[in-house]
């Protein structure tokens, strides 16, 4: 049985915010990739962004660009944009279909969707030289509850262990099956963390997102997840049935849900780059891709279950406008607090009892960031 | 009695320019942010700027975001444009007039217009948190004539103390009560030396403005401060009554000047950000932000007497017009300069003896930049 | 006489692409400057762009702004664009025509078109100051067959000695006498030597050049010069008369051509900046101007016999058209190269037997590289 607390029997008081070196330096962030983004499993997108045999999408993570597509077996596979002749990046649109092979433009070296070198023109008279030597460089890959998952480690740890504590933890929400409506994607001038720390704590409610408090009081939170990479709970839905923009839900239920969550909004930030947020008719979820110390993209996009789309009570935009105008509102104080963050007198400052998340993420972060190499 | 000058006789033969590291290296600009930027009295603008309890304008200055304000009691104050709780930039606008406190966005943290946190929800519950101990940031501050100066030094040198060589020299000119008729911002491609040394010479005035030489003959100048962080003089006006297109004044006299003083134009250069430009009908200022070693922002404001607004024979924009065009002229040679002296056939070389007081501006620079720290 | 191999004859097998290094670090860019191409002698334009008197063109080169002229005494020389005053850029205009003079136009020096400081007011009252000790910097110039070439060491190594592989190589061809059509910039967000190396090769002909494949057929090519700065062949033109849209000639033969030069294109890469490329018709030639490691500018000038201009039979565009297009479909390869290459998955691996010229830049490249200071 889950136990969930008020934030404050959670807090540990005298807990302060990060020094400002962390949102800044160039060092850091580069420590950050090395430790943090290239030996983490990290979010990908969802399996039905690439529903067919020889769909892909091309994701900038990190520096690199991977194509992750579906073979003719149906099998998800990911592979670095690379080619292994000239090092040509192969695939310039961000997504398609491929018909059965993947060409290289420049030489026209070409290889089968998983991955095999099938085609070299003149390779053959290359003492030594065997095709089985050049596949494309596959990326680890592990698809859990529908989300595709990529570790940029050569030996990663197993998927299974690290997200033990929240394996099962979705089974009710058909998270496989559901169905993508729309994809946003955000340019936020504010370090990472800063977009993780404002996920995770809703005492800036009031004054940032009065149509959001109103409809889901900010003291109403509760949390079962409390440190770790994992961490999160719920906040309750009331007078209204749900975050949309009516008030109304806006779509069929998206699982089998417990009588409950009909009126709560449960909030889950997976660290490196993941925040899911499950609505009784939707499920939203966030991917953060750092482009330095002071920028991030954000990718949102809203899921639904497959069977809602096309039926007259089918209203995704309500939902998804309420969020894209909460999203930029948050957006906009992450891009703040960066600017701040840079000042030379800025320092790390108490928490309030309301930012016990916030503060079990730097925790976790900061444990990471130390660890011997 | 003052004792004026001809370049002539002040110069150092043998006086060359500045080497190229001092224009081009970002190790060289960051020391002068920390050796002489953020260590010494510079002006962030004019009182009548801010001429009702309330109002306010946001300056960036060396990477500070900093408010400066005017509180209920008329008292001017300069703070560090950051919230206490999670280092939030709090005002976004350049401008305009707080009710009775400053709150920020993020989480609702308040100050009255003193500094004092007034309010900080739910902050109560943290053991040992004080009010007290979390005012906005002060930045040290000093009006004089008119002119608010900052210092960004945690125990800077007092005011009076350094400016004690022109502390009462411009007594006559009615400085604190004059009103702002304009206001214009450069983007310069240029080290903000490189237009402390145009503006401290009118060896240049033939070649680049024919307008001004005309009424204001470059032979005509004599200097009275020759070295030092101060340095300056006047020309005289020929065939003019001012500085202006049409030659005549465009406003009731600024102070009450001696007789000498409606044929000159007096020229301060005040380091490490000011330029005093006194004339007959009118008082422009320069203040100079360093962006990189590179590229500098320049502030230009025309100041009046305050009772010349609304007569018939006010016409601020024959001043203004004058020396835009004027300044726009500098500014271009300064950004030619700067390309130049990135070349590395570029060389120290010798100044002409009218160029006596770039040489005392370069001296006095490097005698800041050599000192021990 | 001329010896001509197969490229398959000169691979020698095992050779792999450069290491990522090369291609992304500001180090390496920085040493390639200080090593290569500061030292080198490069080519900086054709004398058909300033055939009068006074003419001059202004080229940026390596951080260096420099002034390309003809004299009164029609004797071409190359000045830095700074002034010996204060470092002032003194020609703003990409090109144009000098009266009698330079002039700079900060402080009025004046130089005469061979260098020679003859203006400098005032500085007669400065002791020691001797106008023959600052005349304009100059660079070492060459003109061989036509082209400029520059060397920005103080002591280069004589420009026959270094050019001596090719010095009279091509006599026939009438090269000085040539006159351009066009000139065309390109903007390349690819590495320099990524550039050489696409030149170098046909092995991607038919992949991306379809139309340039069709009447020059990737294995028709033979190399004379196989190593060292100076490396090229030629490749046959079957099926068409000339690389032109029409498939036809475009103008008068450019010069007294040998019988198997008609159905010939001869390319060849000078080290470190230069493509030539001789066509019956025409003469092509690209100069490379690396901006920063990823970042390169193209100039491509188009050179026909000085009798064609005017005549019914010339049609320029027909050729220029077709390398217009041809170029930019390489420029897109070496773009995706250079993205390819940033991935830390990218490592040096085998060139085909085609690439034996690619192979033999990279060795000459690493040899210079490798030198000791």
């Amino acid at each position: 049985m889950t136990t969930f607390f008020k934030p404050e029997q959670t807090f540990l008081s005298g807990s302060k915010t990060l020094s400002r070196d962390y949102y800044l330096l160039p060092d850091f962030f580069a420590r950050e990739i090395g430790q943090i983004f290239t030996r983490s499993w990290f979010c990908a997108g969802h399996v039905s962004r690439i529903p067919n045999a020889g769909d892909y999408f091309v994701l900038d993570a990190y520096g690199e660009s991977i194509i992750i597509l579906r073979d003719q077996k149906e099998e998800i596979h990911a592979f670095y944009n690379v080619c292994r002749h000239r090092g040509t990046h192969m695939c310039e649109e961000t997504e398609g279909r491929f018909s059965k092979t993947i060409q290289c433009p420049y030489h026209a070296w070409t290889y089968s969707l998983d991955g095999k070198l099938i085609g070299a023109p003149l390779m053959k008279d290359v003492a030594d030289f065997n095709k089985e030597e050049y596949p494309l460089h596959a990326v680890n890959l592990y698809v859990w509850q529908g989300f595709i998952f990529l570790n940029l480690a050569s030996s990663p740890q197993p998927f299974e262990q690290v997200f033990q504590p929240v394996l099962d933890k979705f089974e009710g929400w058909n998270l496989p099956l559901l169905k993508s409506a729309r994809r946003i994607v955000y340019d936020v001038k504010a370090n990472w963390k800063l977009i993780f720390q404002n996920y995770n704590e809703c005492y800036h409610c009031p004054p940032v997102h009065p149509q959001l408090a109103k409809i889901s009081p900010f003291t109403s939170g509760e949390n079962d997840l409390i440190s770790g990479p994992f961490i999160g709970g719920y906040m309750s839905i009331e007078g209204a049935s749900s975050l949309t923009l009516s008030g109304k839900v806006c779509a069929l239920p998206v699982g089998d849900l417990a009588q409950e969550d009909y009126q709560r909004v449960y909030y889950y930030s997976f660290s490196p780059n993941m925040l899911l947020s499950l609505h009784p008719d939707y499920v939203m979820f966030h991917t953060i891709w750092p482009q330095s110390p002071t920028q991030s993209l954000i990718h949102c996009e809203w899921l639904f279950h497959p069977e809602a789309f096309g039926r007259a009570d089918f209203h995704p935009e309500d939902g998804i406008e309420f969020w894209d105008i909460t999203n930029r509102q948050d957006w906009h104080m992450c891009e703040l607090s960066q600017i701040g963050v840079a000042s030379r007198v800025y320092q790390p400052s108490p928490y309030s009892p309301r930012e016990a998340l916030p503060a079990a993420f730097d925790k976790n972060y900061l444990q990471i960031m130390n660890q011997e190499q």
